[in-house]
């Protein structure tokens, strides 16, 4: 079957002028009357429609093809017609119309709004909604983009493993992942489960995040980045939870905070930049009905063009004491922002993305890098207006004594991280590196509100269909 | 620090003669002698190494830098020397050296030749060896080569999920996934194990495969693709096989089987050219230290220039048991094709890649379409000199009769898959897909035998390190 598809058409509009196609679709909308019918044709190839007209004289199986219901395949032969003064650049007249698949009438996607909250209970159609065929078109999108940053700039990407043997956070739920019998596991003789004769012959979990993994790579290859899944069991219902969920984790070799700081910027505007060019469409469609202000193509466009602020958390929290009764919670030195001082500090106070640096180490995680005054560590954190954090970042420990000092204050056992303990016996030298959660970035991008709706098939508590 | 990569050094060369220039890197040899060493410094940024020339009388810590263990990272302050005789374009004049961290003498990686086995056990080290080294870049480049083969073609890239409450193929081991306790969990009245009160509430484990969920995609987008982890909890120990590994699975509507394989085909070949061209290094020396002809890259790039084969099942058949003498397992209609079956239809008989059709129902998954025939479904393997099936892939059955009553007949619940065949109710239209096993491609693209030296933290049976 030669056909073409719809945004071939559209792209090439005054090519097709008045040839005849052969287009394959599903039908969006059907209007008719006695001798003439209207159908908006999607093919997933692009988010808009093409139109078909179809007259009732020139098709033997008319009636057949009108009684269709929204939702059924046809295959479509016809000659393009130039619009020139309609919102697409052209149309198709009918000469013949085959039926490829039948929707039945019981059809959950009927012409008419339906909610999110429905639609998530139906994950294997929705994607045919405007909604998320925009949203998991900028996902792909965005997702392209960040292999083409690193891509494009020497990147090795670096596959980190989901099943692992170590906790690299030490900090969050883990899901286990095993084969021993649920109901009667092999017992040691002390009455424990016997886990050396589960699969990997030890207990193992699902990670939640390749960066030590990562800095292996990258003290090889000097700028490695992952983008892979990641975990929590945490049992929390929030529209920005999931339980499984994408990350990426760039780590640079020779090369300090404020490396990593100009990275993760140079990235987000490149995702942007990218995502706003390839899908105009839909970032309009988002813009128009998932904004409030209808302002954010603009406010995206606003972060490609900004100077990103930078300042300390210790400055920050100075700043935002003077507005404490404006908050739920006050701040004051050594809490952890939380989004609410974020989105103030970037939003009110700086009116830009801005990096907040030198947290408490007691509130980050042991790997960062101590600085000189022995109270705050290495990190970062990228705010930007409408979301507050959306990277997470760190220089990384790299001297020996003072990170296995670190290690025994939090009571890590070093014995257990003997191999990261090696990238600092053998060459080490500084490094960082940040994490981006993919779906927080998507949801940035389009204004989707809640996790479970950028993620094709979420997983969240007691939530594990399809 | 301003520093410059080795490999852009490398690209320009000219404009950096007689430059000073700040290069880091890992000491990966160095000769000394009294007046002069030779340092073969690595960065990471591309698989080969710069010459640093180092005379005594030019560095007041000469002595200092020339004990340093391989392995330790410096910084070089030097001048551009243009070498054209010489193997590389350039070396550094050295006139400062910093030692950013030095390698102790227990180092496991010293100049010598280490066997493949023992660098498994040093996996957080091995990426700096040459084969490694080599070995991931070129499953980097394949990974964006795959990216932008879909993307530019305008396949959607679906993140289908990891954690799944069904059995794709309704074949292979899974992998639970829980946060029961291991050793007391709940149970129910009747003594059974209560998955209700498990994170998803009910049972979960690792996916095998994103197909069902990629259709589902597919008659949305038209074209979708997915690239994520999969698993098999398979007790089974060759160099072919791993508990996790990439796939890749593309899936196309308004499709049959012969699109199918010229998708297929075109993959292919657009991923040996990219590593062809973006890793000549790389794959240079897997030609002259992997492959026993030295005809890797011959070998590859006869693939790219080739019109691929077809054949039918039943013609291969026929035409392996006029060799079956020469099998360990002879062939006979309805029997499953073996890797020397395989490679000897691609390798003596069709000295080509060649894609085998229309398999036996009886060996090939449920969702195959069916032939008019009755007893063959539309599926096709890419079958390629030197390593037998890299691709598999079918037609799928979109007829919902034809659909159950193949379920039926294999003991599958209809009512598990509801949403899968709601696919077909739907406006379902004739689609294909296929799978590829990416470290087999990798494999494939180096020369490299043992799937466990392709996956930088491997998992198999017993084996969940780092």
């Amino acid at each position: 079957m030669e056909r073409v598809e719809i945004k071939t058409l559209f792209s090439n509009a005054n090519n097709y002028a008045n040839q005849q196609v052969t287009v394959c679709g599903w039908i969006k909308t059907l209007r008719d009357s006695k001798a003439l019918c209207f159908i908006e044709l999607n093919d997933g190839s692009c988010f808009i429609n093409l139109q078909i007209v179809m007259e009732e004289a020139k098709l033997t199986n008319y009636r057949e093809i009108t009684k269709l219901n929204v939702g059924s395949a046809i295959i479509i032969h016809g000659n393009v017609v130039l619009t020139p003064e309609a919102k697409q650049p052209l149309e198709i007249h009918a000469v013949a119309a085959e039926i490829e698949g039948v929707s039945t009438p019981d059809y959950p996607l009927q012409k008419k709004r339906h909610s999110l909250e429905f639609l998530r209970t139906i994950q294997h159609l929705r994607p045919r909604t405007n909604t998320f065929s925009a949203a998991f078109r900028v996902r792909s999108a965005a997702a392209y983009a960040i292999h083409k940053f690193f891509q494009e700039d020497g990147f090795v990407y670096a596959h980190t493993p989901i099943i692992t043997g170590s906790d690299c956070e030490g900090a969050g739920e883990m899901f286990r992942v095993t084969t021993l019998d649920s109901l009667n596991p092999p017992l040691t003789e002390q009455g424990r489960v016997d886990f050396s004769r589960d699969f990997f012959e030890k207990p193992a979990s699902l990670t939640v995040s390749g960066q030590l993994e990562a800095e292996c790579m990258a003290l090889a290859f000097g700028k490695v980045y992952t983008f892979g899944p990641t975990f929590r069991a945490e049992n929390s219902n929030t529209p920005r939870h999931a339980a499984e969920f994408w990350m990426i984790e760039p780590e640079i070799a020779f090369a300090d905070l404020s490396d990593d700081m100009r990275l993760a910027e140079r990235m987000v505007k490149f995702v942007i930049s990218y995502v706003l060019q390839t899908c105009p469409q839909e970032m309009q469609f988002f813009n128009d009905f998932y904004d409030k202000d209808k302002a954010l193509i603009e406010r995206l466009t606003s972060i490609v063009n900004a100077d990103f602020g930078c300042v300390t958390y210790t400055e920050a929290v100075e700043l935002l004491k003077q507005n404490n009764e404006a908050f739920e919670y006050p701040v004051s030195w050594g809490c952890d922002l939380q989004t609410e001082h974020e989105r103030f500090l970037t939003e009110q106070i700086f009116k830009k993305p801005v990096f907040v640096i030198d947290y408490p180490k007691e509130i980050k995680a042991f790997y960062m890098r101590l600085n000189s005054d022995g109270k705050t560590v290495a990190a970062m954190d990228m705010l930007v207006p409408g979301i507050g954090e959306l990277i997470g970042g760190s220089q990384r420990e790299e001297r020996l004594d003072v990170l296995t000092s670190r290690m025994n204050e939090l009571g890590l056992a070093t014995e257990d991280y003997s191999w990261y303990l090696d990238l600092r016996r053998y060459g080490g030298t500084r490094h960082a590196g940040f994490g981006l959660g993919f779906e927080r970035l998507v949801m940035y991008l389009t204004g989707i509100t809640n996790i479970r709706d950028v993620l094709p098939f979420p997983r969240t508590t007691g939530l594990c269909e399809f």
